[in-house]
């Protein structure tokens, strides 16, 4: 079971994929893909075709993405908004589920508390999947959102098994 | 040489085809795709497919899509941004060259000028058009958003010939 997590943002969207076997997690992958401060339709075309790729090559099964409702302006939250949309269009292209969850929910999944800091998350992931070094902070937070479902997911599963 | 315009929205999109062919303009198709109020991956898959199909079908050979840079709060501003991310990647998803214009621009273009409000341009789009009656609002934005595009076009092309 792969999950691919996403971090959109309209110049650098972070995506990480995590292996789910048993009790066993590990990475596949992370990165950022940067769409640069081109025209708005190219920065699209570079991550809706980014993000494809990468389910493509890596196939993975579930997607989850962070989901933002706050931003500095208008202008900027459309811009994410539409970041937001390539991402998950590439996803929706390959008939994937997308699942989201509030930035809090991701914190406290990771580190234990929802106000944690960027750099928490960033040790907290390196720790979780056992890297040799702190993942870029877009990256690190994709692998969070992918870890925070991972964990969703196996709670969901206990309350279901504990109902039968 | 046919032009796809459209109207992004979190629950309505308008979409409409135009053929241009020498002077003469004809309406190819134009409605609206209705993503309900469901959870957020659901519209926009709506949105997304809903686009491509009409893209498949209809073949155009550009896109032309409404810019808005405002918005009544940040929530809504990302909802709006993701819809537009979703029908310009459908766009996108088939290699069409995507062109963003301002809704100013836009009225500008059809009604003549840049403050006319919705049932103007609902009356410009069907005098132009020659419609039997007025498109929807979402739709007579979508084909007001094409015909602004024809028209940039054919100035760029004027300029270009006198410079010859």
């Amino acid at each position: 079971m792969r999950i691919l997590g996403i971090d959109p943002g309209s110049r650098r969207t972070g995506v990480g994929i995590i292996e789910v076997s048993g009790r066993e997690v590990v990475p596949v992958c992370y990165g950022v893909i940067r769409a640069g401060d081109g025209d708005f339709p190219e920065r699209l075309r570079t991550i809706f075709e980014g993000v494809r790729d990468l389910v493509r090559e890596n196939r993975p099964d579930e997607v989850a993405v962070e989901s933002v409702f706050v931003a500095h302006n208008a202008a900027s939250a459309i811009k994410l908004g539409q970041a937001r949309g390539a991402a998950i269009c590439a996803a929706i292209e390959r008939s994937l589920p997308v699942a989201e969850y509030a930035p809090r929910a991701v914190k406290q999944a990771v580190v234990g508390r929802g106000a944690a800091d960027k750099a928490q998350v960033q040790h907290m992931v390196r720790v979780l999947l056992e890297l040799k070094e702190n993942p870029v902070e877009d990256a690190a937070d994709a692998l969070a959102v992918a870890l925070c479902h991972h964990h969703t997911r196996g709670t969901l599963a206990q309350i279901a098994t504990a109902r039968r």
